[in-house]
């Protein structure tokens, strides 16, 4: 089930660095691309550094409406992250033509992609610089979301067989995110 | 054994999200600390994203020098990746005072820190509105390396039982990089 994750733990939910969705939204068109290059930036509010490359349709929705969600999808969900990663919404709608099934967020139009792993609903704080020079964003997240099999009081628990964070290679070749290890100096 | 990585792959090295060490050095001192908000920024010439703290001995370094080395720790280094992330290094060598085993590089002259699964030795990019905004760097990986019996033909390969990369959670609290999957559509 989806349940709120305050904001102030937000960071936590990519902290690990697994690969991303990210849904954009504007004008009556929708998106959804996968991407690597999205990591925390700061806790509270809690703000996200994310690559958007300069030829894609979501840079385009994400300029349009200021807004995005991150996902982190999960191991069930690999063929859909490559899926999305190889073509372009800007002839077709990805959701439809890939039969994705949806969730209205809390506050962004960007639709949730449901079956992730968590949610993250942002608004893009404007750095024209550094997004014209390295595709780089900086969003402040406005709303989180997780999936409570996967999250459970403000830490991932992952099952032996069950869904699990993914991160990727290269290609279609990803790790699944593995065994807790709890260091034995504790900060 | 450390052997060279092509600078075409080196975005591989970090592109599945694990921690970082990042290590610095100028005018006779040195440092190291732990971070996990670290990416790749762009494929070739690769590029790397770093957030470093206002307050860091190594924001002094990594300003003073220009460089730095982004390594890719593995499970046998939980301990000592809780413990240079715990303390500044601004009163004492952690290098010492830990009794962490270095190895000098081939471009920059910050240390690598030795049994690390990958040594990125960087350039910082000056880009001071972000560095002050979001404690956000962009660096460029001018030489790249991995332990060979982790990373072979362009890929991270971990064996059961082996040292693996691994992702910070929260606190003391980390994941092992898990299982390989491929997706059933290849990009």
């Amino acid at each position: 089930m989806r349940v709120p994750v305050p904001l102030a733990h937000a960071h936590r939910l990519l902290n690990h660095g697994p690969t991303t969705l990210v849904s954009t939204a504007h004008g009556g068109r929708r998106n959804v691309m996968a991407a690597a290059w999205v990591m925390p930036l700061d806790f509270e509010p809690p703000k996200f550094a994310a690559v958007v490359a300069a030829d894609t349709f979501t840079r385009e929705l994400l300029l349009a409406s200021g807004e995005c969600v991150l996902h982190a999808p999960t191991t069930a969900q690999i063929d859909l992250t490559m899926a999305v990663g190889n073509t372009s919404g800007r002839e077709r709608d990805k959701f439809q033509a890939l039969g994705i099934p949806t969730e209205p967020g809390g506050i962004v139009q960007a639709p949730l992609v449901a079956g992730c792993g968590a949610w993250l609903e942002c608004r893009r704080l404007p750095e024209p610089a550094i997004e014209q020079r390295y595709d780089l964003f900086v969003l402040e997240c406005v709303a989180a979301w997780a999936d409570d099999s996967l999250w459970q009081k403000g830490e991932w628990h992952f099952s032996p067989g069950g869904a699990r964070t993914i991160h990727h290679c290269k290609g279609g070749l990803f790790y699944t995110t593995g065994e807790r290890l709890q260091a034995s100096r504790k900060s």
